[in-house]
């Protein structure tokens, strides 16, 4: 019995040691498992981020950038002189740094002048309500600075609310709303507030004024150079994709290939950059002149040249949609229509192209009228199309009729045709008609802009090609890398 | 002579005087104006300032928040065991406050937990980098800091450009660079480190929680509900657009009023939320339960519904492009077309009502399934409307033979109509059928969500409708006088 119980307990132990050794391999291998998942998790984000800065290398250069002025400021720490110049009021300088030193040039400025003028105003503010204060006794004083303090900090977030004031010194009224409270109510405490206000400010200044150099000096990334890439190459991708569709609906290809569906879908970018060319153009504003672009260049009008093109995109947008309908049309008429729309798709194409281009080479083109004209008179052309087309469309009693009646246009086609079947052409015609319609519109804009900026026209610029190459400033060549770059991305 | 003299002097020196009274009138007359002209604007500006608050009191009442949080925390300085209970750090609780509170309840708590995690995590890294540096001797402690300071600040940096973590951790990472900063090179000159630390720590979790406590229980104001409210008001804005203007394009009031064409608009501020949408989504995700969602509610899926509102309201902008061109279409067509486009374009619009209505009650709707099918039945309607209508179409000589001619079919109209007339009624129709697809699309986003947030189906509720009005939760009740006051603005 005793034994029996013994072997029981031996295998029961055995069970044990073997349901152990089942437990901890399992639990080593689900470790393993996860730790292996993390890893080839952390592997995959890795490599994301990298092609993202392989992609577009400014940010890693953005990245160094700020490591070097944040590695520049910190000399305040290590310079015995420089710290005790700023009477150990170094924490200001880099804090500066962190918070304004942005990935474009004009960020950097506006949050710089922002900070700069913020400060100044609520250290200004701030020691006049502590002076007043300071007279009414010790019993009003927190009274007096509590009250000035609601008050004033309530109006600086109400003014962060109002549009204009949000646009361009939204920063700045956060950065007085903190100024104000620290001085302020730093009074109370500390004796020698001029002093230390005076220390403050010239840190902030130092920062700032280090965070401009290394911003605009060591490869800039001007906000309005990119607002500039952004709406010239989201022109190039509307009129790709407009062409695009035009030519895969008349020439149906049924196996579109990669590449094709790529330049197809790239009037999504027009649909959706809205707000990055609105924050765009209000950082450009900041900016001083660089290359080719004046400081008082007219960006809120590449936003209205935005605002046209999206106009456009989403009636392209339409098209498509008709186009990948189940409601297929007849191949008789889409062989009718098909060469004048080719051209109408093809001239809306070659104008908004001409636009990219007047945009690029800032002059007034010569060629865009006649392009224009051209345009206009392929859409005529296609309206008229459709006018002189009723004989496309008959039913069958109809056309065994007709046929023994004299006609005098010749009908392009005796088929049996009911109106359903002519729909998706038709439907695709007069979209391209107000496409036409709203090219036009982006045409204004552009010529609008080309008023507000004073471009000359083209022809002054071509006598003056025959300089030599040399003259390009290297701004100016600089410029067109960087846009090259960006295209390729 | 002298006389004579004596007198031109008179005269000159009168003139002279009248001179100086004329420049001196005249420069006190522009001052004056300019005086006028600024006090005008600041008028308006003030007025249209106030008419922003008064739309919208919830604006008010952030303000007042804010200045609530500040005088709260102010007290930090005038109350003395409070002052020195955190070491005189007090500055940084109020910094926290400053730069925190936020306008909606998500974006505090995010801002609150990225700066707690980023300076927590940074307050660690930077002291240990401080305690291999100290180790490393004097010689190297600099360049140890400095070369630690440069990587991780640029790596920082670097992780702001990545989509995930710019959306979650934009903040936290700056704040991570701020502290690591300061308390790496403080380092070299601060000797209680660790103590400073810590009080430093201690200040920004109570100047955190303060914000947190402040910006949740008075009058909170919730990223998600904003969110919630934006895209159902948006659907009923797309709703009215559409059924507008099919409405005005068929009963043709030559004379639109002004609200009506307030109403046809409304579609085009379903185009331009997406970034209002995106950041809202963002915010959300950080709020806790509040009225009826939960914390995880899947707010992204608001996007999708987005997205997918953008693409019908797009079509809708072509739609409304092709009804305002000049070409037009002839009434016969249009009246043989009118009842049943106004009953697609009504239909649709009762969809997209009844999926806010979904989205409003968060009950999966009964009605839903029959409003689409009779929306779908509607544009079946429309499409073999269209191709019963061949003889619409036929030009003069052929409808002097028609006339003649025996026809089993009832011609709707025996006048001239050629393509060109029928073009618009074709392309609007056509234009219907493509927006009941992309409404289609619509009721398969909204479909997800209530999916994927568990909504009941509707019968459940209708018995439980019968229970007292007590029963609908004050939270609940907030949010309904919430969206009323929204949606009157």
């Amino acid at each position: 019995m005793a034994r029996g119980k013994e072997a029981t307990k031996e295998v029961e132990w055995r069970i044990k040691v073997e349901e152990d050794d089942t437990l901890k391999s399992k639990v080593v291998g689900c470790m393993w498992a996860v730790t292996a998942g993390l890893a080839l998790k952390l592997c995959k984000f890795v490599k994301k981020a990298w092609e993202l800065g392989v992609n577009d290398p400014r940010k890693f250069i953005h990245c160094l950038k700020v490591g070097m002025a944040l590695s520049a400021v910190s000399l305040f720490y290590y310079w015995k002189p420089l710290y005790d110049g700023v009477g150990g009021n170094a924490m200001w300088a880099v804090m500066t740094v962190v918070v304004v030193f942005e990935y474009t040039a004009g960020a950097t400025i506006y949050k710089t002048v922002n900070r700069m003028c913020g400060t100044s105003l609520a250290g200004f503010l701030g020691i006049g309500v502590h002076w007043v204060a300071s007279r009414a006794g010790e019993q009003f004083e927190p009274i007096i600075v509590g009250v000035s303090l609601f008050l004033l900090a309530s109006a600086a977030t109400f003014s962060r609310f109002i549009p204009t004031i949000k646009a361009r010194f939204d920063y700045g009224a956060m950065i007085f709303i903190l100024t104000f409270c620290l001085v302020s109510i730093s009074g109370y405490r500390v004796d020698e507030l001029l002093v230390m206000a005076q220390y403050r400010m010239f840190t902030i200044i130092i920062g700032s004024i280090l965070c401009i150099i290394v911003s605009l000096v060591i490869r800039p990334i001007w906000a309005g150079f990119e607002l500039f890439v952004l709406v010239t190459g989201n022109l190039d991708k509307l009129a790709n994709s407009l062409q695009c569709c035009v030519a895969q609906y008349f020439d149906g290809s049924e196996t579109p290939d990669e590449d094709s569906d790529k330049q197809l879908l790239g009037y999504k970018c027009v649909l959706s950059s809205k707000a990055t060319e609105e924050s765009m153009a209000n950082l450009a504003r900041w900016e001083p002149t660089h290359g080719r672009f004046n400081f008082r260049h007219p960006w809120r009008q590449y936003v209205k040249i935005g605002a046209s093109m999206r106009s456009c995109a989403s009636c392209l947008d339409a098209l498509i949609g008709c186009i990948n309908s189940d409601n297929k049309a007849s191949d008789e008429m889409k062989k009718n229509m098909r060469s004048i729309s080719l051209k109408v798709g093809a001239d809306c194409a070659s104008v908004i192209r001409e636009v990219a281009n007047t945009m690029r080479k800032m002059r007034k083109s010569s060629k865009l009228d006649i392009r224009v004209t051209e345009m206009n008179s392929a859409a005529q052309e296609l309206r008229s199309l459709l006018s002189c087309y009723p004989n496309l469309v008959h039913n069958a009693k109809r056309s065994t009729q007709t046929e023994t009646a004299p006609s005098d246009i010749p009908l392009p086609a005796k088929v049996e045709i009911s109106l359903m079947q002519i729909v998706q052409v038709v439907t695709v015609a007069s979209l391209l008609i107000e496409i036409v319609a709203r090219v036009e519109g982006i045409v204004e804009a552009v010529e609008e802009l080309s008023d507000l900026a004073n471009f000359q026209p083209e022809m002054c610029v071509k006598s003056k090609q025959h300089s030599p190459d040399s003259k390009i400033s290297p701004d100016q060549q600089n410029d067109e890398e960087t846009e090259r770059t960006l295209q390729m991305v």
